[in-house]
C-alpha cells in the first residue's frame, strides 16, 4: 500500500494564486533614517492568536528507564526527502499553543500527555526570510514501557513514522539519520546540539 | 546619528517581480499513490554548495571564566521587530559553509575563531513551509578578557548589537529578552532550550 513519495513537477507560482503561502515586499526606514525594501514569506493560517505553529518536546518517563522523546520521519516536499522533526502542527483557529500541542502530539504520536512542563518564548523560525513563528511546548508523558507505542490517530493521506529516542542520544541519532540520506529540521537539531554540548562540558 | 527603524509599508509581492524569495507550486504522488499540491517558499540566493545560510555558535573561552557565546540583536523587517540570533549570514558563491562562518562570526561580531569545533547536519529551517536550509558551525574563540569586545566589520547600513552571554544563562536571558519586548530565532532558542534541559535533567 504505502509507496515512495515522489515530486511530479515543481513551478513558480503567482502570490495572487497561492492558498496558503504569500511574498510580500516590505518598505521599511533602517537605523540611518535610510529608506529599503525587505521580501519575505508568510503562511496565510495565523489564528487569533498570533501563532502559526506549535513543536512538541514530549518528555517520556519510564520507570527505571532513561527519559526520552519521540520524533517524526515526515515526507516533505519543499525538501522532496524526509525530514526528522519534533511532532508539530500548525494551531487551530483559536487555540491555545499548549492545546494544539497536547492535540498533535496524539494525533500524530498516539501520546497522551499528563502535564505542560514549559511553554516556550514565541520564536520566529527564519527572521530573515518568513515571518512565520511557532512555540515549543515540553509535555510530560508517563509510559509503562518505552518499547511498545500507542495507537496513532493520523488524518487519511498522513504517513509519519515515529521513532522513540534517549534525549542524550539525540544529536548522534541525528547525524546517523543524515548519513542515512533523510534530513534533519533545524529547530530540533539545534535542541539536540544545545543538549549535547551541555553534556560535553559537563554543565 | 541611530534611530529606531520602522516599517513604512507592506504589500502583496507578486512572484515574478521578486528578486530575493520566490513561490512555489509543487505537485507530488504521496504514500498512497494519491496526487497531491504543496506550496512553498525559497530563497533565489543559493550558491553552488547547495547551503543557504551559516549560523555560528562562537565558544568564548577565557582563563578562567565561564564559556559565553555572542548573540547578536537585529532588526528585522518581516518580524517588524529587533530579533536576537547567533551570528549568521548567507553563504556567498563557492565559499564551504565553514568559511563563511569564520568571515561572518569576524564581520558581525569583530571575534577571530581559531578553530572549527564542529560542523552540524544540514538542516532546514521551516521544512512544511520553505525549501530554506543553513548549517551552525561551532568555532572556538579564545579571547583575553570577556568584558571587552573586538571592533565590528560591518557594512554600511549594516546594524548589529552583540551581546556576550555565559552558556549556562542563555535560555534565561532569551526568556527575559522576549519579557522586554524583543523577538528570539527558533534556532537560538532551541538550542539554549537544549542546555537547560540537559543541565535540568543531570545529563
Amino acid at each position: 500500500m504505502s509507496q515512495k513519495p515522489q515530486i511530479l513537477s515543481s513551478e513558480p507560482l503567482e502570490n495572487s494564486e497561492a492558498k496558503w503561502v504569500a511574498l510580500r515586499r516590505i518598505r521599511w526606514q533602517d537605523e540611518d533614517g535610510q529608506e529599503r525594501i525587505w521580501e519575505a514569506a508568510e503562511r496565510k493560517t495565523r489564528g487569533s492568536g498570533g501563532v502559526d505553529a506549535v513543536a512538541i518536546l514530549a518528555l517520556l518517563q519510564a520507570e527505571g528507564q532513561k527519559t526520552s522523546t519521540v520524533i517524526i520521519e515526515q515526507y516533505r516536499p519543499p525538501l522532496a526527502q524526509t525530514c526528522i522533526e519534533f511532532p508539530a502542527g500548525l494551531i487551530d483557529g483559536d487555540e491555545t499553543a499548549e492545546e494544539a500541542a497536547i492535540r498533535e502530539l496524539r494525533e500524530e504520536t498516539g501520546y497522551q500527555a499528563q502535564e505542560v512542563v514549559d511553554s516556550s518564548p514565541l520564536m520566529w523560525c527564519d527572521p530573515g526570510m518568513s515571518t512565520a513563528n511557532m512555540k515549543v511546548v515540553t509535555l510530560r508523558v508517563p509510559v509503562s514501557d518505552m518499547t511498545s507505542m500507542p495507537k496513532q490517530q493520523l488524518d487519511p493521506g498522513e504517513h509519519i513514522v515515529r521513532r522513540v529516542v534517549e534525549l542524550e542520544k539525540l544529536y548522534n541519532e541525528l547525524k546517523a539519520y543524515e548519513d542515512r540520506g533523510f534530513t534533519v529540521d533545524a529547530r530540533l537539531a539545534n535542541f539536540a546540539m544545545g543538549m549535547a554540548l551541555a553534556k560535553r562540558m559537563g554543565l
